[in-house]
């Protein structure tokens, strides 16, 4: 324990000079394409070279690092996560899996330790899409599912994408030659904070994650009848937000929420209107028209869509209650993500082996393992973060969590040589 | 009935040249102090002096005109309503019942017919309140309760209320000495389209009105806890929009809307909420905060109040239940104003007498009733309007209702003489 410990202090070092590099002093924002975040990306480029492994900067501006197996057919296991950031940010989301993976090689090279698969670790450059409105662009090109047409895209200055690529070095012609072919995946294994507060309410410091939530965005449209607040008797009103208001109640039964005893409650459904918008508002008039927001969210595919109808109909059936017309637009659809079972459970068993209750989580938020998932089996860690509070400067890992973390990463590590050591 | 709808006609004429004084060609707009304002008011004296009343203006630009009794030393019965009006307004509210009001004198007038109470049409210069943000200026200094501090409110441009009385001839020294003194008040007798859509819905031309509501303005403040709307789980959420939503629907139940049947739906409380903000909304941020106006209103003045209370009540528990602070913050309170009983129940004879179906109502609206009721008996007749529409170019009375009105002037008038020709 006292040499976890004594890697997670280390850690902890390099978050928080990674967390120094910031276009804004005050606070940690790190867009991509950025002098920050290109300074930020050399930093884990010269401490991958320093750990040894074969580094380097792709078209994109990932840093990539390779440590070879003595097989030379051998497949590859890519552990990675972001090192760019959304404004004010935190400074473990992205940057913790980054380097807990290089400690992970660091451990692998100091002891030497032969493994039957090649190791790729990579910073991806742009998770966030902050900056160009997109997520993803690095494990895309990774994955080989990078759309030229966003090279089009321009950020709020009305810089291009492809100008981006260019000014910090990259190639925007050279993308398409950047991804891993399929065939030679071995898996994907990315360590990231919770964002979430299960683990923290729990006292678990870590947990396999066993989906990525599919999500529905939709906006809603309530239109009802104008009125004066004082003239018009409770029973002539049309009122849009009266209707809104339980469409809002609706959403929250649904998924099991509200305090409720409700048969959805383990549906694994998050639901929420997190925007609202009356029409010409006044204080003494009847909301005549309100438009809202609606955000489903499940690790389960048939259970994300038969709640995104079934909250659909229940606002048809309260605007014919109520006299209102209901509009209900599909903003996105995302589908689900399924982790690979076995190495999910595999993540478990080296979970129980360091001491702690397995407990499988479906992350509510997007991670690079999603553009990854189709084309290699993906799996991840989840470490507790304080609250589950993120995107946030207040969002911190503890010491223990990171020493945990790493006991975990280096049995997994273990495990999968020990499997892949025999021909599969 | 034909005399009727010939005067009915003349009204819907002088209805129509008001209208055409206008602050701004495209839309009917008269604001207190503007020459618009002016030059209608104008109008309105040359009617009521070739009609034969003792006209003038006074200090505050109210269009006044006396009709004298034979006897000396009778009461003042004031028939009044207001011709200024709101941005982009329909033509009835307000004109209607000074023009109803001048059309029963020329009727008295022509007919030789003795009164033993004075008569005062006024049309008042500002009920609205739309330039200074303050209501009733003309009644108010008719009935004495003018408050001198107004005079340095200002309006958008940045003109005092007193610079703009003196504008238009007025005299700011002069207020306090215009006010009819309280012995001098036989009864206020106001006529004005209903601005609700009952009489419209139930089919009635004119119904008395028993009160004026009261009014509890409030803005009410939910503090939860924002939050990832992926990663939270349902029932670790404090979502204050949920708690808004419910507060919402408690306050249509309260009131008996919603198309419950409630114990409620006969208080004769209407309950609104108008304005609602979430604090820094975003679609997949649960609501950490949720600020909503209330508006509430009632014609009984501790259904009012249990009404308010309850809500209040009702919002803490919905605070408490959910984890969210509440905060109710009272921004106006007014109480309600009962009209005469005898005099109403004297104009509810008149309709009756007519030929139409009697129903009380309550004004959801304020009126210059409300100011004048401090020192006087006070009643008023609605009218109904097209589908209940005001504050609208589509402001609507019809012929019909017009001459209807007429015929209950007109017996109100008489029946009113009758009962004071013996000495009081």
């Amino acid at each position: 324990m006292t040499d976890h410990w004594r890697r997670a202090e280390n850690i902890v070092s390099r978050i928080d000079q990674l967390a120094a590099i910031s276009e804004d002093p005050s606070y940690i924002t790190r867009r991509y394409g950025t002098d920050a975040a290109v300074k930020a990306g050399n930093m884990v480029l010269e401490w991958m070279r320093i750990a040894g492994l074969q580094a380097r900067v792709d078209a994109i501006g990932n840093i990539r690092g390779r440590w070879l197996s003595d097989d030379i057919n051998a497949r590859t296991l890519v552990i990675a996560s972001h090192i760019d950031t959304v404004v004010n940010a935190g400074r473990w989301d992205g940057p913790l899996g980054v380097l807990v993976g290089l400690d992970l090689l660091e451990c692998i090279i100091s002891t030497g330790m032969k493994l039957p698969f090649h190791i790729e670790l990579i910073a991806f450059s742009d998770e966030e899409g902050v900056r160009f409105h997109t997520t993803y662009l690095g494990s895309k090109v990774v994955t080989g599912s990078f759309e030229r047409e966003l090279l089009d895209r321009r950020d709020a200055e009305g810089v291009r994408l492809s100008d981006a690529v260019r000014a910090i070095g990259g190639d925007p012609s050279g993308l398409g030659g950047e991804g891993i072919p399929a065939g030679q995946w071995l898996g994907y294994f990315e360590i990231h904070i919770e964002q979430g507060p299960v683990l923290y309410e729990k006292n678990i410091p870590v947990a396999p994650v066993k989906a990525i939530a599919g999500q529905v965005r939709a906006e809603v449209i309530f239109k009802g009848m104008a009125g004066h607040a004082g003239t018009v008797p409770m029973d002539q009103r049309q009122d849009a937000l009266c209707g809104a208001a339980e469409f809002i109640l609706a959403a929250e039964t649904l998924a099991g929420g509200g305090g409720s005893i409700s048969v959805a409650s383990d549906s694994g459904l998050v639901a929420t209107v997190g925007k609202l918008q009356i029409v010409n508002a006044a204080s003494n008039v009847i909301p005549g028209e309100v438009v809202c927001s609606v955000d489903i969210r499940g690790g389960d595919e048939s259970v994300l869509s038969r709640g995104h109808e079934k909250l659909r109909l229940l606002s048809e059936n309260i605007g014919l209650r109520r006299g209102l017309d209901v509009e209900w637009k599909v903003v996105q659809v995302s589908s689900p993500v399924e982790c690979d079972v076995s190495m999910t459970a595999l993540l478990g068993r080296c979970v129980a082996a360091a001491g702690y209750e397995v407990l499988e989580l479906v992350s509510g938020a997007g991670h690079d393992a999603v553009p990854v998932s189709a084309v290699s089996p993906v799996c991840m860690l989840f470490v507790r973060c304080y609250k589950g509070i993120s995107h946030n400067p207040q969002e911190n890992v503890e010491m223990g969590d990171l020493a945990a973390t790493l006991m975990v990463g280096d049995k997994f590590i273990h495990q999968l040589s020990e499997i892949w050591k025999y021909p599969h």
